[in-house]
């Protein structure tokens, strides 16, 4: 439900629910993650909170559907992860790189990563993408400090997008994936693994 | 003398080394970093082109004199590898970390990176920072294929600076600078010397 909600092929009602999205977009950039309510949403978009919960699911569902990405990215994080911490980087990283190359999504998600590189969008990165999102997503690996290793594993991977992606920087930006995922792979395991300081 | 000139200390005419560095900075940004030359800033500015390096010195100097940044990254750069390869990844970061969590630094450096990565600003990063700064300034460790490494390289500190510094993201934007180093060190390390693919 949420999927179809999200790409707003759902009938009926469509200005309430891009309402209620936009309301939410404004109350994570503006409050952050934590401070930001279903109640909250629903309040200032002047619906029932179970309308909400209908159109959109849970509050992290919303802060995806606000995030306004072409793919969930826990469609890809999830499933990258769920075989085990043994080749996990490869796998995240292949999933990853497939989603990036892919013309039509990268055009898309970099509209995103501009906005959340413009001031009023890194409240939306810092306090929610990552607790949100990318953490809970890694919780099947059963990490100890989840917090930092994921911080220390979206450093390099937010890093390859922008010289990858972003800025497009040689030879990067031109090197077959198999060759970033053998390049890159090494360092996010370390950081899933490796005694930390 | 380039240090003393970069920072407009220099006695008489300001407004004509001003006047260079505006040219400098539309050419570098506009046709990218290997087709600016030092004669055409001159022509555009209506100097002698012995004037620009006069003032200004090589065409590199040019570059890093029109990024406005608070310090050389070469002569961070430069030292920091100058002990060889061995441990260097720990020298380079340590250097670096001292420099950004430097707050006067840090607030100068924040307004370059927020300009780098505007549109208007990518071309300075992508075709001149690599090729002009980082990968010279890399040639005393005499590395096999060193733009492939020094991107990689740069994926990573790119993203520490954007996790860090600029986007705050806990518990990256707290940990103690030798916990950063600890961490993030032997991911340098390993793109300088791992046999790549």
């Amino acid at each position: 439900m949420t999927a179809t909600a999200r790409r707003g092929r759902r009938p009926g009602a469509p200005d309430t629910k891009a309402a209620i999205l936009a309301v939410a977009r404004a109350q994570f950039a503006a409050q952050g993650f934590g401070r930001t309510t279903i109640r909250g949403v629903a309040g200032e978009a002047g619906v029932d909170p179970a309308l909400v919960h209908h159109y959109f699911g849970t509050k992290d569902d919303l802060f995806v559907a606000a995030l306004e990405l072409p793919v969930d990215p826990r469609g890809v994080i999830g499933p990258a992860l769920a075989g085990g911490l043994d080749g996990a980087a490869e796998r995240l990283l292949t999933a990853f790189l497939s989603v990036w190359d892919d013309p039509d999504m990268r055009a898309s998600l970099l509209v995103v990563v501009r906005g959340m590189l413009e001031p009023e969008g890194h409240r939306m990165l810092r306090e929610g993408f990552l607790p949100a999102v990318i953490v809970p997503a890694a919780a099947v690996l059963g990490l100890d400090d989840p917090e930092r290793r994921m911080a220390l594993v979206a450093s390099q991977v937010m890093g390859l997008i922008l010289a990858r992606y972003l800025l497009e920087i040689e030879p990067l930006a031109s090197m077959p994936s198999a060759d970033v995922v053998a390049a890159i792979a090494p360092t996010i395991q370390r950081y899933f693994e490796a005694p930390l300081p």
